[in-house]
């Protein structure tokens, strides 16, 4: 796995945390988009070489909404950038991790992306992500 | 703020969760060290320009302790590189965010840090951290 492409944060309200995230940053939010297949409002800053995701429901069925709901606000996952997806989904299994995705899916920001079960990572849901640009 | 210089994990067996790291992310831990003042054990893993640390208590009445008794393992911080933590504490002051150390104390790794107060950042514990070599 290469560097932190980004951390995700669930979040109740988009629009205040994102002037929140603004002041606590010293930066701009860069990109909002919404994911339908995930049903999640998100919103995007540059922190150096790496990003932080705002994520907010958009209904009450989705993850997002689920983790809001169960464990309040705070950090939802951490994405790892990877160079070959499909490759590293293999290592990972070889290693005996079990992941919540068969096949790769389309994320928010031109990503191809895929989880890891956060039983076998210490409570830590893990995303994989590669630049669908790179593929 | 600059790049994410680390993700803290706080995990209960630091042997077992090191172990697992190096097959999650296909990195060797680099570094173990104990920070007495903070009761902890860590571990420190490198992933493109990041830094994983996993952290583990010393003591029950450590923060690390009362973090896995109140919400089992999990990411616990999100620490960000700052070149001047004596500028960037004043910077936030002045922005309405409550700092959990009114000096930088020293942190693992060869850091000067400061927390800011989850309550004012949706939940989600931040670390300003400083090279020490830098001052």
């Amino acid at each position: 796995m290469n560097k932190i492409e980004h951390i995700g944060i669930a979040v109740k309200n988009l629009d205040a945390s994102c002037e929140l995230y603004e002041r606590l940053l010293g930066a701009v939010c860069y990109k909002k988009e919404n994911v339908e297949s995930e049903a999640v409002n998100t919103a995007f800053f540059k922190t150096g070489g790496n990003k932080i995701e705002l994520l907010a429901a958009t209904s009450a069925g989705s993850a997002i909404a689920k983790f809001l709901d169960k464990k309040g606000e705070g950090i939802h996952h951490i994405a790892f950038d990877v160079d070959d997806i499909l490759a590293e989904m293999e290592r990972l299994k070889a290693e005996g991790f079990n992941l919540l995705n068969e096949q790769p899916k389309k994320g928010a920001d031109n990503k191809l992306i895929c989880f890891v079960h956060p039983k076998d990572t210490n409570g830590v849901l893990i995303e994989l992500c590669q630049d669908i640009k790179n593929i």
